[in-house]
C-alpha cells in the first residue's frame, strides 16, 4: 500500500482527506499534525483521540516551535519584518516550517506521496507545494479539496456517511493560531469596507489598568523580561504574549498581494510579534548606523515578501538571514514597554551600546570634539554638488 | 548700509539675532517669519508687535502653506513618509520651505546676507545652509547663536539691557508646531530611557467617545472629509486634525540619525499627518500592485531621509516626485477611520479601483478564470529554480 | 468561420501553425508579420508572396518600430539597460511590442482568439501569453507548436504534404533581428562552455581602419550622428549600426534567468544599442547627481528584469518610466567613439551640462570657494557617527 | 620630541612634508611606505635609501598586500564591483588599508600624530582622514600641502635648500599603482573630452596572438590560472595580471563623483582586477539564482559607492561583507578566457554547481518535470494582477 504524509489539523477539511485517501483511494496514511505553538496540551489529546477513530495508519504530533523559532521568526525579529508595514506573517511563515517537517518525515517513513488540505484560491496551496517540489522532488503532491472543489454540505455528508463525530458547526471565522500570532478570516475580511467586529477576535480584553513591563534583548534576540532571564527565546516570546493577552493588543487587519496575484484581507492578534518587533526596532534605532538601518529595511522588506510568497528555499534567503544576522552584533539592552488596554506605547531604552548615551566621559568630550566651523565646512562640501548642479543648469535664476 | 533678511520667530534666539545685527553689526535687519500652518492670525499679530519695537529696518509673513503642501507634503503622503517608520518629518519638511521662502525673498529684496538662529548642535543649521548655498550662492550666511555660543543667561541680560520686553522664562518643552504637525523637545528627549509626560504635550485629551470619520482621496490628494469636498488639501488637512484633536492622537517620540552623524530624539504629535499617512497607505494597498508597492517603499523611504537631510534641492527628488506622482492615478476612494482616545482605527475603504473588489461581473469570472491546474502549473514553473538549485548543489540530501 | 490572428514570421513553425489552423482546426486565419526593424522590404516581399500561396485568409504586415523606439527603447537608453550587464534585451523588448500590435490588430478585426508559434520551453510563450491575457482577456490562445511537440521532421512532412514549398534546411544557428539587435542561437550557446564562432554572427568584419564617430544627445536621446540632425531617433539608430556593422562590434553571449526558472544563454551582435548605451551613460557620469546615478542603476535592473520576463503591463513599468524620464532633463552633449575592429572606445563627452567643465567664471571660482578648513570640517563631521560607534562599541582597542 | 607617523611614498610632496615636519615643526618623523603590491623590490630599496638621508628618526615598509586581498579585493571580487560600471576602485580601496595600516603602526610606536600628503581637492584626504579619526580619535593630524599650499616649484625650492637630491622634473601624467591596478591621471583626465593618449599607459602592448587562459574559482575566490594551484589567491592575481600584461587590456576611463561633491575623471590599466571580476561573473550568471543575482547587484553598488567614499569601518560594510561571503557558497568552477590585444573575451564556463548544466540524469529529467499545460498555468497566475488591474481601471479599452 503506498504511503502518504498527510498535513493534518483535525478540522474538517483534513479529516475529509484522511478518510478519502486512506478508504476511497487505498494509501496508506500517516496523519501529522505540525505544531508551531497554537495547539494546547488539551487540543493535541482531542485530536489525537478522533485520529485514533479514523482507521488511518497513524498519527503523530511533531513539535516545530523551537526550529521555527530558530529558522525563521530569529529573522524576522532581526529584520522587524511587518509585511505591509502590518502583518508580522503570522501563517505565512509557519506554513513554510509545517511543510519542511512534513517533507521531512515523509523521507523519514518514505513515504512516496504528501496531501494537504489546502484550497485551490489561497497562498498556502504554492507555499506547501513549493517546499514539496523541492525536499520532495520526487514525491506526489496530493491535495482532494483543491481537487475535488466539494461544498462543505458534501464534506459533512462524506464524513457522516464513514462515522465521523465532530463538531459540524461552520465557525463564524476561521482561526489559524501559531506562537507568532493567530490569523482571524471571515465575513468582514472576505471586503474590503469594515474591520472585524470584537468578538471575532480569540483574546479579549480583561484587564483595563496599564502596566509597564521591560524586555532584555542580547544581539537582537529577546533574552529577558521584567528582568527574568529565559535560555529560550520562545519561552521569552510565551512571556510576553501572557503579559499582553488581557489588554487585547496587536489586532489589525493585513491587505496584500496574494502568491496567486488576487488582494487578500485577514485580521490577525500578535501582540508578542507587534510588541517584540517594535521593542526591537527601537533599540536598532540606538545602536545602528544610519546605513545599517536603510539596508535592513530595505532587504527586510524583501526577506518578508519572499518568504509570505514561499521562497523560504532559495538561496538569497540563508544570504538574507547572513546580513540580518550580523548587523544584531550590539543591538543588545533593555527595553520599557508600557501596556495598555488595545495598544502598547514604548517608553525608552537602556543599552551600553547606545549611540546616543554618554557612558564614559570620552563620549560626551567627542561630542563636542566638532566645532561650528567643521560643521559649516561640513554643510559646504555636502551641498556642493547639488549647488554645482544649479549654477550649471541655471534652474534657478528665474526663481 | 548692508541688507540682512533674518528668519525670525519671536523666539529669544532670533530676537537676540534681530539686536544683535542692527544694533551691534551694522545691517538693516528684514526680520521674515515664515509661517508653515502653525502660527494663529493672534501670535502672528503679537510676534508683528513685538518685532516692531525691536528698531529693525522690517517686518514681513511670508505664508507658505500652501507651497509647503504643493512642493513636500503632497509627496510625503504619495509616498507614506514616516521616517524611521515613525516621524511624519513635521519639522525636518518645514525647514526647507522656510530657507526657500526666505532666499526667495533676499533675492526680491536685493539683500546680500541671510541670518537664521540655529544652534551648532541640530539639524535646522544644515538645512539652512545648504537651500542658501545653493539659491544664493554669493550671499553671506549669518548665524550668530551657532558662532556666539552664548549661555541662555548672557541672550537674556542683552535682550533686557537693549530694553527688549518679554517672556524670559524658559518653556519646559521647546514646540515646533506647522500644519504637518508639532514638535515637542526637552528633558524626557534629551537621554534614552523615558518619554514625554502628558502635560508636555499641547494638544490634551477633551474628547472619550469614539468616531468614525471618512476621508476621500483622489489620484492620492486628500480632496474630502465625511463627505464634505474640499477644492484646497490644506484645507481638508485643518479638517482632519481639528476632528482628531480632541482625543489626542498621533503622539509618538522620533528617534534617528541627524544629519551631523549623532542620534536626535524628538517628541510630537501629529494627527492629521499620520492619520492621512496610514488612511492613504490603506488604500494604496488595495488599489497598487505588488511591485508599485515595493518600489515605493524603498523609494520612498530614501526620500524621506534624503529631506530630512536637507537635500530637498538634488535633482534626484524631482525624479523620485515624479515616480511617486505618477504612481497615485488610481489611488482614489474613501477610507473609513475610527478616532478613539490616544489612538485611531483604519476600518475599511470603497473604491473603483480596488483590485480586490468585485464592482462588475466580469471582474468575478476573471476570478474563476483559473483553474486548480493552472495554480500547480504555476507554482511548478515558480519554484522551478530553487528545486533545480537544490538538486544540482545536492544541499538537501542528508537533511 | 472563427477568426484567429496569428503571429507570423515566414519561418516552418509559422508556416505549420497558419495551414494547421486554417486546414484542420477551419480557422479563419490572419497571419501578421510584426516588423520591429530587423526586416528588409525584400524580405517582407518574399514572406508575403510565399503568405499568399498558403490559402489563408488574410496576411498583413504591421510595421511598429517607431511605437518600438517610442515606448521601450527609449527607456531602455534612459535606463541605459543591459539586463546582467551584458545584453541590451534584443529579443526580450521587442516581443512585447509584437504581441501588442497583434492583441490591438485582433481587437481591430473582431478576432476572438491569437495564435503564436512559441514552444513550451523558452521565454517567448510567456510574454506572448501575458499580454495577450491582458489585453485581450476573452481571448483564446492557440500554440499549435507548444501543444503539439511535433518534431521539425514532422512538421517538413506535414508541410510537404500540403504542397508548402520553402528551404526546409535547418539552419545552424537560429537568428532573430530588429532594430534593436540580434540573436544568435545554437551548438554552443546550449551549452555553457563555448561561444559561438566568427561565421555564427551574421554581420562579419570588413574594415580594420579605426574611425572616430560623434553621438548627440538631447534629453537623453540620440538625435545626431556626426553632426547630422535626426528628427527620428530610429533614423539615428540605423544610422550608427551601419557606421558600426563593418567593424563586428557588439557581439557578445547572454548567460541568465529565463522566465520559467532554468537558465539561458543566447549570443547577440547589437553594435548600436550597446554603443549608444555605453555613450549615454558616460554622458550622464557628467550630468547627473550622485544619487540620480545611485537611483537610475538600481531601478533600471529592475525594469530591464520585468520587460525581459514579459511584465511590461504591470503600471510600475509606467512609474518607472516616469521617473527615467524625469532624468534625462540635462542629460544633453556630444558623445566621442571610436570605432574599432570588434570594439569601440568612448572618448569623451562635451556638454553645457557637464557638472566637470568650468564653461563660466562663477562655476571656476565655486570650485575654489571651499577651504581646507571646510573639508576638514566636512570629514570630521561625515565620519562622526562611524567613530562614535567603535568608540561606543570598544571594538578597534585590541586591534 | 612628538613622535608623527608619516604616509611617505618616497615622491614629491612626501619627500617636502618629511622634511618640513622634522625640521622646521620639530616632530620626530617615522615615515612608513605602504606597499599594498604597487612596489617592486628595487622601487622599495631604492625609496629606503633616499628616506635614509632626510635625517627622520625612522623609515619602514609596511606590505599590506594580504590583508588587501583579505580585507577588501576579496569582496571586490564577490561583489564584482566596478564603480559606474568601470572602474575597479584600484586606488579608493588601497587608501583605506594605508590608512588602517598607519594608525595602527602608530598605536604601536605611540604616536600621537599622523602624517598624509593629500591636498585639499581630492578623495584621498577624505579616507585618510575618516580613518585616522576613528581609529586613533585622540591623535593629530598633519596635512601639510593641503593646509600649506605651497607651488610645486615652492617644494623643489625648500627641499634643495635642505639638500634633498631627487629627479625633480614632472612627470607628464601622475601613476599609482597597486595589485588591484595603476591609474593614471593628468592633461586630459583634466576635462571632458578625450581620452589619454597611448603613452600615458605605463604597461605597452608587445603581444599580438591571442592566447586563451582558464581561470579556477572556488567559492567565489580565486584558486588557480591555467590549472596551477595557488594556496594564495594573491599569487593568483598577479599570474592574471602577468599573462594579461602583453596585450595591454584593461584600460579604461573613470568617471565619477568625488567624496567633496565635485565629478572627477581618472585613467587606469587594471588588466587583472577586470578579468577577474567578469570571469567571475560569468560563473554566478551561472550558479546563483535569480534573486541572489539582483540583490548582489543592489547591494555591491552601494559597497563600492561608500567604499569608494571612506566609509570602510561603518559596520554597514562588515554586514554587507556578510551577505556578499554568504552567496559564494557554490561559486566554483572554472572560467576560460580568450586575452586579445586592448581586450578580452569571455568563452565559457565549466562547473558541477552550473543551474545550466545536465551533469546527471535526474536533472535532465526535472526538466522534462514540467509540461506545457504547467508553463500555461504560470503564465496566467503570474499575470493575474496586472490583467485584474487593467480590467478594474478599464485602461486599456480604447486601445
Amino acid at each position: 500500500m503506498k504511503k502518504v504524509v498527510l498535513a493534518y489539523s483535525g478540522g474538517l477539511d483534513t479529516t475529509f482527506c484522511a478518510i478519502h485517501l486512506s478508504q476511497e483511494k487505498g494509501y496508506e496514511v500517516h496523519a501529522v499534525l505540525v505544531n508551531t505553538g497554537g495547539f494546547s496540551e488539551e487540543e493535541l489529546k482531542t485530536t489525537e483521540e478522533r485520529a485514533g477513530k479514523l482507521g488511518i495508519a497513524s498519527f503523530k504530533v511533531l513539535d516545530v516551535t523551537q526550529t521555527y523559532y530558530n529558522e525563521v521568526i530569529k529573522y524576522l525579529i532581526f529584520g522587524n519584518v511587518l509585511k505591509n508595514q502590518t502583518y508580522p506573517l503570522s501563517v505565512s511563515a509557519e506554513r513554510i516550517l509545517q511543510a519542511k517537517a512534513l517533507a521531512e518525515y515523509a523521507k523519514q517513513i518514505g513515504a512516496k506521496a504528501v496531501a494537504h488540505g489546502s484550497t485551490g484560491a489561497g497562498n498556502d496551496q504554492v507555499r506547501f507545494d513549493m517546499i514539496f517540489q523541492t525536499i520532495l522532488p520526487e514525491a506526489e503532491i496530493i491535495t482532494p479539496i483543491r481537487d475535488l472543489q466539494l461544498s462543505r454540505e458534501a464534506e459533512i455528508e462524506f464524513l457522516k456517511k464513514h462515522g465521523v463525530e465532530m463538531n459540524f458547526e461552520k465557525a463564524k471565522y476561521s482561526i489559524n493560531k501559531g506562537i507568532w500570532g493567530t490569523s482571524v478570516g471571515g465575513k468582514e475580511t472576505l471586503t474590503s469596507g469594515d474591520t472585524l467586529p470584537e468578538e471575532a477576535y480569540p483574546t479579549q480584553l480583561t484587564k483595563e489598568t496599564p502596566t509597564q513591563i521591560s524586555l532584555q534583548f542580547e544581539a537582537g534576540e529577546l533574552v529577558g523580561v521584567n528582568g527574568q532571564k529565559f535560555s529560550n527565546p520562545v519561552d521569552a516570546i510565551l512571556k510576553v504574549q501572557a503579559l499582553a493577552d488581557p489588554y487585547a493588543i496587536g489586532r489589525d487587519i493585513h491587505v496584500g498581494d496574494t502568491i496567486i496575484g488576487i488582494k487578500g484581507r485577514v485580521g490577525f492578534e500578535a501582540a508578542a510579534p507587534l510588541i517584540i518587533i517594535k521593542a526591537h526596532q527601537l533599540l536598532e534605532k540606538h545602536t545602528l548606523t544610519k546605513w545599517q538601518t536603510f539596508w535592513k529595511n530595505q532587504l527586510s522588506e524583501f526577506y518578508g515578501n519572499h518568504l509570505h510568497e514561499g521562497h523560504y528555499l532559495d538561496p538569497v534567503m540563508r544570504n538574507l538571514e547572513a546580513f540580518l544576522a550580523d548587523t544584531q552584533q550590539f543591538v543588545s539592552g533593555e527595553v520599557k514597554v508600557a501596556l495598555k488596554p488595545y495598544q502598547f506605547q514604548l517608553i525608552g531604552i537602556d543599552s551600553p551600546h547606545d549611540l546616543m548615551s554618554a557612558k564614559f566621559g570620552s563620549y560626551g568630550e567627542m561630542n563636542k570634539g566638532y566645532t561650528a566651523e567643521d560643521v559649516k565646512g561640513f554643510t559646504k562640501i555636502l551641498g556642493n554638488q547639488t549647488a554645482i548642479y544649479h549654477k550649471v543648469n541655471q534652474t534657478l535664476d528665474n526663481d
